[in-house]
Parts: C-alpha cells; sequence; structure tokens
C-alpha cells in the first residue's frame, strides 16, 4: 500500500456511465418514477414468484382498469415486465435482469453504508 | 415446512410499496431519469470519497455550465447530492441514504439471479 493509497477515502462507484448506458437507464427510470407504476411493480415482484395476474395486484389501488393496464403496458414496454395470457387472465412477471444496471448504481449505497472500502 | 410451503415459488420482494413510499420513491427515480443527471451523479459517486468539484465532472459532458449547474441543482433537491463551497469552488457529495429505499426495490434482481429463496 502506498501513503496514497492509506488516505484516500476511496470512491463509491467504480467509473462514472457512458453517455449510451445514461440513455438506456434514464428510459428505465422514468417508466418507474410514477407512483401507481410502483405499487403496480412492487405488488407483482412480491407476489408468489414474481408475477400475478392483473386480479391479484390492482385490488389495493384505487385507480381505474384502463389506467392500471396502461400503466402495465409503460413497464411492459421499457422490459421491466413481461405478460402472458392464461384463459381469460393476463398473468405479469417481473424481469429482474432488467433492474441490473440501476442495482450497480444504487447500491453504492450499501457499501458506504456498511464502510466497505476498495 | 407444509405442503403448500414446499412448492410455491417465493416472492422477489417482501411486500408492496405503500401509496406514501411510492410517492417518495417516484420523486428521486424522477430527479435520476435523465440521461445527464446520471451522468453527473455517477461521475460524482466514482470520485474518491464520493464528493467531486463541479469542475472535476463536468469535462467529459458535452453540456454548458448553466444546464450542469441546472441539473446538478435538480439532484440536491432531491436530497441526492449535498453541495460546499470551498474557497471558489463548489463541491459535491452523494448521499447514499437517498438510495436506500430504492436499492431494496431493485435488489430483488441480485436475489433472484443468485436464486435465493426465502
Amino acid at each position: 500500500m502506498t501513503a496514497d493509497a492509506c488516505c484516500v477515502t476511496p470512491p463509491l462507484l467504480g467509473e462514472p456511465l457512458s453517455e449510451p448506458a445514461a440513455v438506456e437507464m434514464a428510459k428505465t427510470l422514468k417508466a418507474l418514477a410514477d407512483p401507481v407504476r410502483l405499487r403496480l411493480f412492487s405488488a407483482i415482484a412480491s407476489h408468489s414468484g414474481g408475477e400475478a395476474c392483473v386480479c391479484d395486484i390492482s385490488g389495493g389501488i384505487d385507480v381505474s382498469q384502463p389506467t392500471v393496464s396502461h400503466h402495465l403496458k409503460v413497464l411492459r414496454d421499457a422490459g421491466l415486465l413481461t405478460s402472458e395470457r392464461r384463459a381469460s387472465w393476463v398473468y405479469y412477471a417481473v424481469v429482474p435482469e432488467a433492474l441490473q444496471d440501476i442495482s450497480a448504481l444504487v447500491n453504492l449505497n450499501t457499501a458506504a453504508l456498511a464502510g466497505v472500502t476498495a
């Protein structure tokens, strides 16, 4: 360890985002950045297996069915959910990989709070 | 373990977000959901100690100084950054705690990809 290395607080994140990575991440964050979409997404993620029928999740959320459908479409178009029709219901499932890059950015939180050093 | 418990895939997230928590998280996500802000934020987070002078970070980002200042203000107003003037420069520091709730939401990613079960 050099004298310099001992006295410099390590960065919280490995390197800055490139422009293309930032453009992609901003799209995903915009899709999530709405209270109703966050509640729908977290309701699906907290259902067994990370998937749920629209009938399971819209009960506690006080918006109309067309509004629920609109928000689920935004999440699906952003690659955060997949959907599959089974009999007369549509089931939505979370795509954990869609959150991978955001996870890397916001996990600097965990590292910093735990006092982890590089 | 009951017969039911053995056959049900566990959820990815403990419980759905409450309405007030979703409203707060949406504000933070909106502040981050811009390519320039993501690049500025990640540039600060990847600087030594999670803080940087505006002179350190705006070099690689091709926008005007007033635009940089505007975006840094949005991040600061959202509680994602703090700022401190030292001599003639303003230094910005990441607030890791501001990302704590988002981290809990997007970390379902890590758990799911690692095959972690509850």
